[in-house]
């Protein structure tokens, strides 16, 4: 933060009004740079990101990762983009470039097609680089008061000393703000409900062994970090009280996709009757999404499987022919859903949720 | 194979009768080798297992691994201990040294008990070598048997084309035959019925990516190895047909302990409605254990959650200062098993299961 303001002092007043910054992103009105989160905890490197095609490869390689994260960076680097000179043809062929980077996150999408609004029939607007990154910036902030708010209404459903188990990467690496289930846990923290933290380690990419680990140990929050066949030995022993997870996108029956894992801990949830909610910013609602079957699945390389690759070094213990199965996400039916954690409020019904949902978007659009 | 073979040549006859060998362990005479698993798939190095005090150290480093492996190698070594000069006294402190190594195999204890019967009241025997190693090679010969009968009832239970999950390492590495869950599928594969093998890496000792990958490849059995968290999309999505795990203890009600992983399976199997067999001797069955929660579950290191190690590096990618849990086995309750596969045969009810036991017991005793 000092960096930046410091900075702030030889920009021009434009420049310093349009500069924010969050754990992982940070633009200063000319350059767009992203934490390394394929580095962290051992390595804390920032990396350019203010060309589209750099970001695009930095969000395959999960260098920049987390729903919200990759969409507000993508809508922030593509207007900076078009304030660098871009064509309008130049700047929509980068949009169209990005929105493939990461098939499964809706934000990214969304994002994309709010900052492409300009071209729809009803806009009076034309293509124009400062609308866009006015647009842009306004994304990263409502991000930021979207997170404050799922933070507040899931807090609330946290009593006194309850064991919360959660998985992957949900806090300020993978938002703009205090992230989607990993701000309900910060806000329960700051509220003194001296909550218990259970972390899966989320195999194969580690988002739990790494970020949320590290997060919580910066915050002095306490946890325990499991692997992620612990997670059923912890609910038998009665030492989870809730589970809070992230969503990649909800589809309109509230199924939802997330980091693979998270279907079978909704099965022992339910199991062991353990509340099981999924938390995340309304633009992971998908409208045009029936349900999880219509939700796409990337699958990823083998190597990440027959071993673990990061700055902590790079071992590979499988026999280097096995075969592997590697789905990045899994998709969670809403029936073992106890409650969606909106920015809008906490939902127990799919309809309510839908309902919610559509009724703010007739308003944003009317 | 060869090898010993041709060792055998200049031994004694009586030498060349005692030698045995499996995957894991070699005894031929004189001395105790057993192969250090946990470097393997990427070195195959054999240690001297001789000294009853490096045996125990082997088998709390996990170099020795499996229940039945752990139980041959302890009385193999201990009767070669005796013929090697050790008076009674130095015997038996080794035997109660040894018992101490893994808390939780209860094929340890019994093998143990069964080396020391000589001591009992009704005995007419004393203190003698070569009586002991005898009977230890009866035990070694007997696992080599009980194995086999497993996999075969074990395999009527598969149908061709079957995907079968499984869970841990429990071949020819975990015990003197073919394994019990493993051997199963090996037979199944023997028999034609062109089963696919589902292998969970089974975080965090990965003897699912290591050694059952191996032993698979070795035998071109066709896999795939996943994630633990992984196997609940693989359910819903209908490419398990059977789970069969291998057990470290089973308890007089039917619950047993398994590597820790094997809970959940159980509760996603019921969820998927995929039958759930655990496979084991008959001597895992603990006469003297009530139910799970009789069976004591041992905590291990923070370092192999904090991170990877073993013969293919060493790897720490969690804040070096994380809390853990570790528990090593979890235990399954009886009302989860769809049935237990015994060399006796399999058994669809608890109260079967143990009359079946109790009678072999009463009618060995009588």
């Amino acid at each position: 933060m000092l960096a930046v303001r410091g900075r702030a002092i030889v920009m021009s007043s434009i420049e310093s009004h349009r500069s924010v910054e969050s754990l992982a992103l940070r633009y200063d009105g000319r350059s767009v740079s992203v934490l390394d989160q394929s580095r962290l905890p051992q390595e804390k490197i920032w990396l350019d990101a203010s060309a589209p095609a750099h970001l695009a490869q930095y969000i395959r390689e999960l260098k920049v990762r987390g729903a919200p994260m990759i969409g507000v960076s993508a809508v922030i680097c593509l207007a900076n983009y078009a304030l660098g000179g871009a064509t309008e043809s130049e700047f929509l062929t980068a949009a169209a470039d990005l929105r493939k980077s990461r098939p499964t996150a809706v934000n990214l999408m969304n994002n994309i097609d709010q900052l492409l609004s300009y071209k729809s029939k009803t806009s009076a607007n034309a293509y124009s680089p400062e609308h866009l990154i006015k647009t842009a910036l306004e994304i990263f902030r409502e991000d930021v008061e979207l997170c404050g708010r799922i933070a507040r209404h899931g807090a609330s459903l946290v009593k006194m000393h309850d064991g919360i188990l959660t998985h992957c990467n949900t806090g300020g690496l993978a938002t703009a703000g205090v992230g989607t289930a990993f701000g309900v846990i910060r806000e329960a923290d700051r509220m003194g409900l001296k909550v218990h933290v259970y972390v899966d380690e989320t195999r194969p990419l580690l988002q739990g062994g790494r970020l949320t680990s590290w997060e919580l140990g910066e915050l002095n929050i306490p946890y325990t970090l499991i692997c992620d066949n612990m997670a059923a030995i912890l609910m038998r022993q009665g030492r989870v009280q809730k589970i809070f997870v992230g969503c990649d996108r909800i589809a309109r029956n509230g199924d939802f996709a997330n980091k693979v894992g998270t279907y079978g801990l909704a099965v022992l949830a339910r199991h062991h009757k353990v509340p099981f909610y999924v938390a995340g910013p309304h633009t992971t609602v998908d409208l045009n999404c029936a349900s999880g079957a219509a939700i796409p699945i990337e699958e990823r390389g083998a190597l990440e499987v027959r071993g673990a690759h990061g700055a902590f070094g790079s071992v590979e213990w499988a026999p280097s022919n096995a075969q592997v199965f590697n789905p990045s996400f899994d998709v969670t039916p809403a029936e073992l859903v106890t409650g969606w954690v909106l920015d809008s409020g906490v939902f127990t019904r799919a309809e309510d949720l839908l309902m919610a949902i559509e009724n703010k978007t007739t308003i944003k659009n009317s």
